[in-house]
């Protein structure tokens, strides 16, 4: 800890306490945040702005974010990826309401039941092979409409790139929206990794969202490069009742809203969130090509963003954990997740993947 | 709007939208980030750290709470106030269990019926003359304990500095703490300004809080000079139960949580934070005095922390606040309320007072 | 209880354990069930019936009510009275609306905090002095719409007769619901004792309901003689919606609905209702009117309906409550509170009234 | 409608409206009341009794359940199925908690959402063959223990008899109690049907509740003969928070809970539940090896207690329910569920069978 500096002396008593080299596999949220965005802060700091939403930043952000939306877009920025995810969901739903997902969906499986406490939100639950969902599978749950005894059915909630690595087409996603469509229910689209998906089907965000019938979107920052700063877009207007007040009792309204908006301007009026995203998703298929070549190793899902899954030797896994950060996924088959970031480098992936080839020799 | 770059070349795409130059008196989170806090997150920046909290940055904070609060201090960072408020008060209330306030409390007036909503709480309130609690206010809620009937009083909740510019003494809260405790009762304190009671007081931070017997606070970054962040610090960990999940579901578990802690390190590890609430005060008993000056103002309340209120003529308060943004209080009374920032300067009020005092001049 | 019967001979196994002439003026739900509901639950027995309220009775039952609400109105059975309550306030407001009610009304200060709990209710509470709401007192509470810093005020829930044991004329309670209206806000009325309230108006129950502007009613039955039973009774369909849903997810949906329905059938088909409120009214009078001929015996507030209040001194209370069953409404005061029920006889009531005077003697 | 009657004439006003000679096999909610639990309601009747569960009744009856309980259980009278199972899992669980449950159970198919919506419980589940819980299928849920990002696992709840009509044998519950115990969980029973499941066995209640280690018990009433009411049964005392204060916050505290309390009195004191069980087992016996006889029905699924599934051609069922009322289960295998009740009669089965016997044939 700096000590206390003479008065007037203006300085910070935090110190550097990480080693800013030192980077792992373990999630996209384990990176910090890009230049570029922490420069836009600095850009939007100084004097009065008005809080709660009401400042110029955020006024000037649905432009940005109706240049990639389309004219009937909205942004409603949130602080974090589960925030943005219940308030959507709430706004979409009557309180007698439920939302059709996959099992294997992060509002099911990783956020602490924060649907279901914090906005009484009924999910039924689809198993899938590969993280998606179909107008077959959401058949399973989307019946018994108008039976009170019954949750109904009115909400289908996808993730792209879902949690699992992969990507739905925009067909696939159409599909999806005109069958919730025809059952009068509406879609809502977790894309905390949303970025990841339009560089990596090489398409605008519209193409698979707004142009295909999507209503609401969690449009995902923090993954993308930014501090924090998720943000609710709506894009069917009718499919929402309530977001400011939802906002507000949910515990997401930042009161220093400008902070948000101005990185979320950062990252969407220029290209660098299709740069981060390019970057992310290229060191996955570099770090995929590499640890195929490894004997040993299989990589049982196919790479379409920035999620590499893997199939390694526990002993290995052991190992190589003690030198890098990353998730074992299922302890029962050794399947492992290996995700990239915005500020994965080539060097990044290539010491890894060695030592992914080391740990695998030792072993041998 | 920057237009689009020659490859490689990193600058941001947002732009500076707003004149750095101007403030106002309307609240003390108009204001933006102190240099400082900026230094310290652009220094934990870089390299990985593990997200949601489990990085060094929140780690060692833990110590920093200690040396203000006691060995028994936990620090628990949230994203806003509402979230500190509803987490903190989730934590020492079972499902049955209710909150005596004063009825002018922030968690009553101001957060959108957020603790009702999204944690199911029953706050009980009390008419107060001055925001303050006291033993014998409690007393008008505090009673029908073991009848199922009556929401169970569980726990009282204070305001420091209070939502009207008051201030407790620490004998004052800790008559509050004895007669709670006495009843089987618990203290939660909304500290959103305790920086500026503590300054106001010149006391340390633990004087009116673990050392009078509060149980657990919401310790306000936002408005002391971060750019988002305020902490539940639990100081009697008998008092709170599942706080580490309750944080989740309440979704106030940042991913990139070491941007909040080494803004709480920046703030509370040297003397920023005083300076910063020192400040704000003195510019609140500077702007009082100058308008005390002023025939036909009249300041109703006493001026103890850094919020002043003033009665003026509703057409000087309209023209007034077409110069400079602040807030009516009550409309039926023409009371106006002033608040003054870490950035305030003294510049800056005495601008203001002059325009007080031309627009009362203009008026006669 | 009764041995073990030979086989083949049908009697019951439960015992009678209590006196049937001992009554109380505690409250008109100490009363059991009146003979003639009894008699319909009978008639509807044997056979087989839809579950879940599609059965004939409850079709039936439509209207029944509509006979005394107008042919708009649309009722649905419950439980109890703080599941018909929280029910039509769910089915009335979004999950960010607010209820404006008296401070003392039964909502706020019986039902264990249920309107919170279970249903996230925000209560907006004023106090009164006579337990009845005014458009200046709703005022003190419906501001700050579209303020999401505010829980926007949407129902005002008024109680007919109120806890106080008062009366709303039909012209108060129209001019509550045009200030609701003019304001967007929808008016409940809380009619546990609404069949008190018409015999004592000596009025028809629409007159103070559907004919004065109310849009949803919880309509009592178990204080006007049935054994169990509630029903919200929707006046203007457009002010609630998913009321199907709402009741099923508020576990007040009798899978055997048929019997309580016929209780409704035989209360409200024929005169019972009157008959019953107007006994439990005229003995309240006679309570009243033979206290207060007691020196010694206060009788504090206007006796309107089957509620009498007295204040007596403490130890008269005290060994008064040893004799017969009733509430300390205030033991600051020495307040006390008498409620007169459908099968409260003269006789009963001049029994206690020379206890009271006996007990007063005695202390003299 | 019955006229008004001359004064004094106590007549019901209310009609029989239904044929009581009229028996479907669509649930066992379908039939009536036992004419013994209507005498003993009728024996509590007249005269005043304390509201809210402190009369003789309620007080009697917890020698009765822990005659078949034992001696520490507690029972606690609700109004409805959905209710108990409500406040049992809310008093089981800490806000952060969740159950785990078979796919099939009624919490998570049948109560329209109530547990999330008014309990914010989230459900964990399992598919089963047969929806019967074993250790191995409660391991795919029970897991995540201590990761705040998991609703943490707290309460296994099982259903005997099953939603599929099949049954737990007593060793069975005692594998699943002691894995989840082993877990640090607790063991919630649906018992709905109990007395089914005790008949069906030929065991005491206590064989598969209190021996073998359940926790918490949802005794029902309704199905086995009341009007309405059934018990939460408290068998581990240590097991629930907050019961009393859950009952009324969850609106299932009765006000004339005598009514509730003497109904259980007259099924559980002498053997009232157990004829009642009997009967209605016996008769879906007496069903299956009738339209077992019948070419091209299929009875796919065990029949262990009152529970008959057939699967039949769609246009026979659809001829047969104009007849009968029952359910379809599933309409892609046709597959219809037939319940047998306390009042179904060998003549009523054998009515049934032929019907279905006629109707198969006159397809062919």
């Amino acid at each position: 800890m700096a000590g206390r500096l003479a008065e007037g002396k203006e300085v910070t008593d935090a110190i550097r306490r990480h080693d800013p080299l030192v980077k792992g596999f373990a999630s996209d949220n384990y990176a910090g945040v890009h230049p570029e965005i922490l420069q836009a802060i600095a850009l939007a700091n100084e004097g009065h702005q008005t809080s709660y939403g009401d400042d110029v930043y955020t006024g000037a952000l649905q432009e940005v974010f109706r240049g990639h939306f389309g004219p009937t877009a909205e942004a409603w920025p949130m602080f974090n990826g589960t925030g943005a995810n219940v308030v959507a969901l709430r706004a979409m739903t009557a309180p007698w309401e439920a939302v059709v997902c996959a099992e294997s969906a992060h509002i099911h499986t990783d956020e602490g039941g924060a649907p279901e406490r914090s906005a009484g939100l009924k999910l039924l639950t689809v198993p899938t092979p590969d993280g998606k969902l179909t107008p077959a599978l959401i058949d399973r749950q989307a019946w018994g409409f108008g039976d009170e005894h019954r949750a109904q059915p009115k909400v289908v909630s996808i993730t792209q790139t879902t949690e699992l690595g992969t990507l739905y087409t925009p067909a696939e996603i159409k599909a999806v929206c005109d069958h919730a469509h025809q059952l009068g229910m509406l879609v809502h689209l977790d894309g905390a990794r949303a970025t990841n998906a339009a560089a990596a089907l090489d398409v605008p965000l519209r193409a698979f969202t707004t142009d295909v019938g999507v209503d609401v979107l969690s449009f995902g920052g923090t993954k993308a490069g930014l501090m924090f700063g998720e943000a609710v877009v709506v894009l069917n207007p009718d499919a929402v009742r309530g977001l400011r007040y939802l906002r507000k009792t949910s515990m997401q309204l930042a009161s220093k809203m400008r902070f948000v908006s101005v990185q979320f301007e950062a990252l969407l009026a220029g290209d660098l969130w299709l740069r981060n995203a390019r970057n992310a998703n290229a060191m996955a298929q570099r770090l995929a090509a590499a640890v195929r070549e490894i004997p040993g190793v299989e990589v049982p899902r196919p790479v379409q963003a920035n999620a590499v899954f893997a199939i390694l030797p526990p002993d290995v896994t052991e190992r190589l954990q003690k030198r890098f950060r990353f998730y074992t996924w299922n302890e029962a088959t050794g399947e492992v997740r290996w995700m990239t970031a915005f500020d994965t480098t080539e060097a990044d992936v290539d010491a890894f993947a060695s030592a992914v080839a080391e740990e695998i020799n030792s072993c041998a």
